[in-house]
């Protein structure tokens, strides 16, 4: 029994209950839906960030921290690293994972993509919720251009 | 970044979303919320047994199965063993864990014991569909007598 696969199977409930019980269903669903898993994955990484080793929070500049997300978070959570990770050296970071495991079940093909949100809004929410508690306020948002790959741009927040 | 802790951190979100919004307020709340929660560990249960080496699910009388569970599901789950398995060789088995992972974090004290269902009811499910998928119909229930510790008691349904 891998924990990986615990992991997955509750988030693959916590979609579904998402938008269950006629829940999710209509544009204001779908919204509401993604607003609660990225709210869920917000609180998680907040929890994960406050249980580092102090260490691991004190030192970091900006790009650390993004690095940081690619390889330890990444390596928590999926058992792998990011596979890219590309900035304007601005704020700005798209995260790439050419294999998201979070998608790897969704059925292949373009109908498919608008059902994507719905895998990504938990990670979407984790990436913000560690990054805060590491001291960067930044928004996260999530696109795939072909399953099951996906990107994640961090845009952090200048104070 | 410990794999127990992104677990049992997106337990605790499930926990509060089951019981948040309005949701879980009164006795009728109450049910919903433990009757989604156990139904959430009853799918993360059946698919984590069905993702057993096929050797594991072929084999098994009720007691190696219910060992299964301590050892196992235990391990795979909490990162440990159950403390204690009884039965009374009528297909009704009591697993104790002296120190239950998802009641340590609650505050000690007879007053809270009220809120203790709710984070054991997703286990008891995760049992229920365990067990299940491995052939055996069963029901579920936990208890708890002294904060952190709990008992749940299985009962193998006969054919």
């Amino acid at each position: 029994m891998a924990d990986e696969t615990l992991f997955q199977l509750l988030h693959t409930e916590v979609v579904a209950a998402a938008y269950g019980g006629g829940r999710g269903s209509g544009d204001e669903g779908q919204r509401t839906g993604l607003t609660v898993l990225e709210s869920m994955g917000f609180r998680v990484g907040q929890g994960l960030a406050e249980r580092l080793p102090r260490g691991a929070l004190a030192f970091r500049e900006e790009l650390d921290t993004i690095k940081f997300l690619c390889r330890d978070l990444w390596g928590a959570v999926f058992q792998k690293q990011a596979d890219n990770l590309r900035t304007n050296h601005q704020g700005t970071y798209i995260l790439q994972d050419n294999n998201f495991p979070f998608l790897k079940q969704m059925a292949r093909g373009q109908q498919y993509l608008e059902e994507a949100p719905k895998f990504l809004a938990f990670t979407c929410g984790l990436l913000r919720g560690t990054l805060s508690t590491l001291g960067f306020e930044s928004s996260v948002t999530a696109s795939v251009a072909s399953l099951p790959a996906c990107k994640f741009q961090v845009v952090i927040q200048k104070p």
